[in-house]
């Protein structure tokens, strides 16, 4: 593997994406991507007593799913990268505890699915057969530790987003047939100064458009190489503000860019404002729908860019502004 | 590099571990090491409003002075791993928010700061240049966070430890005269049922000697080939439960075995009961102490296993046990 510029690797034997897994909650099961998930629960807690623990439940059952659909033994698998939403990534490593596998613990809010793929290709390309990443979040759980208690029953902003419930997981594996992982380009932490904790998609779209320019300027590549260019969790307003700033740059994205956070709901029936955010909205509409879509040959070429808000509850109430990230790679037949 | 059994790596072409930085508060101050940190500060706010932002500035000025002490550009420096311990890593994510590094925020809990050298060393051997990695804990943010307000005064059991204020930082780089690491042996989460939120020690001292006897049995070496065995933050009960557990498994650690949580204060005369803890534990007490004996070969070869309690104050009381992971690396001139 090879850097171009000073933060794209690209992969001389580029790894292969094995095989996803993708579980989702019930809202999720409504909304226009439902056939695509492995499993949609019929409610938030799936016979848990907390929210934690579904949410727990959800990753490793999602971690088990990906290990049985792929065909390998658990044993063979060298590492996992996994993190979530929830304060010390608890959802991540109480529901892998059992797995048995070296482990390391990632957090790059709703960018850590991407964050996992790309160390995992690392790892892959340099040391290791098979790696696991597992990403999850909860709206519910989220919603508690974030924000109010749901109870509370408070009105969200129409810039809010709608904190996906679910887990998406994909192992990859240094030798096979692809769809591989041909570059990653890693994100630097981006902060333009947006403090408004409702309004997380225009606080990430500055980080997404770094990575975006960046990935582009080192690769050579323009917009009109990939069939999808996908954001992670941007929804309906940081979509709009990642197009406008790429324009401004130079780059029209505007026909073959969209973000997971707004194909995962339905906006004229399902009421979640700006759309889907969390870990598992990157994690679930990429190891459902995009691993379909590249299995079938319908999409040859993507760019996924998994966007985080690296902020807390905390941070918001000591007027701190939301610092962003966001990591690519990209994915070809 | 290649893999010797499922945990372990041994390195080609051994990275170097360029320079290190600490900084630490007032009570590791007037701790037996006070003499090896980079800086001692007066106070545990450091001029900022809060915990939080003291913390944050901490894990900035560390970092800067890591890369000002190294000689190099930060130009130079392609990837940064760093993690803390307060609720979505905020320390790292505000503190390096300006570094402008691709950056991946990494969660081991405690053992955070090997779980960063052990990527650094994967992607200096195959990659990048120099990596940076860091990592930071803060006594008041930490108290606030995972247990109670320290205003209220409440009064802490013999088991518990006093989370280090300060952060570590080192460089590492793919060619250099060493310090070199030379073998990574990572943790897999091992939960032995330990529910006592005060007793970090005892949760982590299984995960301690998982990754210690893989090590061992790994790399084929014994106890004795190494100079120093040093955990990052068992304290004085994890370390003799540590000791006594090797013991039954037939490895004498006794004669050469330590833990940064117990070295960091004067059990006599400052009043931390069973240690340090926290990610700075092990992150100052490396890079300020080890890394110094090192250079000046008193140590030639050293075995660093950073330990980590992967929990939070909702899963503990929601009745949950408390799992812990350990990274190891072997650091030899």
């Amino acid at each position: 593997m090879k850097k171009l510029g000073k933060q794209t690797i690209q992969f001389d034997n580029p790894p292969t994406i094995l095989e996803t897994a993708s579980i989702v909650g019930p809202k999720e099961a409504d909304g226009p991507l439902a056939k695509y998930f492995d499993q949609c629960l019929d409610d938030e807690l799936w016979g848990e007593k907390t929210w934690e623990k579904a949410e727990s439940k959800i990753i490793k059952e999602t971690v088990n799913s990906v290990i049985a659909k792929s065909g390998i033994s658990s044993d063979t698998i060298d590492y996992c990268f996994a993190g979530d939403l929830l304060n010390q990534c608890i959802s991540s490593s109480f529901g892998l505890r059992e797995i048995n596998i070296p482990f390391f613990g990632i957090f790059g809010a709703c960018s850590t699915f991407v964050e996992g793929l790309s160390l995992a290709a690392v790892f892959t390309e340099s040391v290791a057969e098979n790696v696991l990443c597992a990403a999850s979040s909860h709206f519910c759980s989220a919603e508690k530790q974030f924000r109010f208690p749901l109870e509370l029953g408070n009105q969200r902003p129409p810039t809010a987003q709608w904190t996906v419930t679910g887990a998406g997981s994909a192992i990859v594996t240094k030798s096979g047939t692809g769809p591989f992982i041909t570059t990653m380009t890693t994100g630097k932490i981006v902060d333009m100064g947006i403090k408004d904790a409702n309004s997380m998609g225009a606080a990430m779209a500055p980080a997404a458009l770094d990575t975006l320019i960046t990935h582009f300027k080192d690769t050579g590549r323009t917009p009109n190489y990939y069939d999808a260019i996908i954001t992670g969790d941007l929804g309906y307003i940081g979509k709009d503000i990642l197009i406008d700033l790429a324009k401004l740059q130079g780059y029209n994205i505007k026909s073959n860019y969209n973000d997971c956070g707004v194909l995962i709901f339905d906006k004229s029936t399902q009421d979640t404002h700006s759309g889907g955010s969390g870990c598992a909205c990157c994690g679930t509409v990429f190891s459902g729908y995009f691993f379909n879509q590249l299995r079938k040959k319908e999409i040859k070429k993507l760019l996924l860019i998994a966007t985080g808000a690296l902020t807390n509850s905390t941070t918001s109430q000591q007027g701190e502004s939301i610092p962003g990230i966001a990591h690519a790679i990209s994915i070809e037949l």
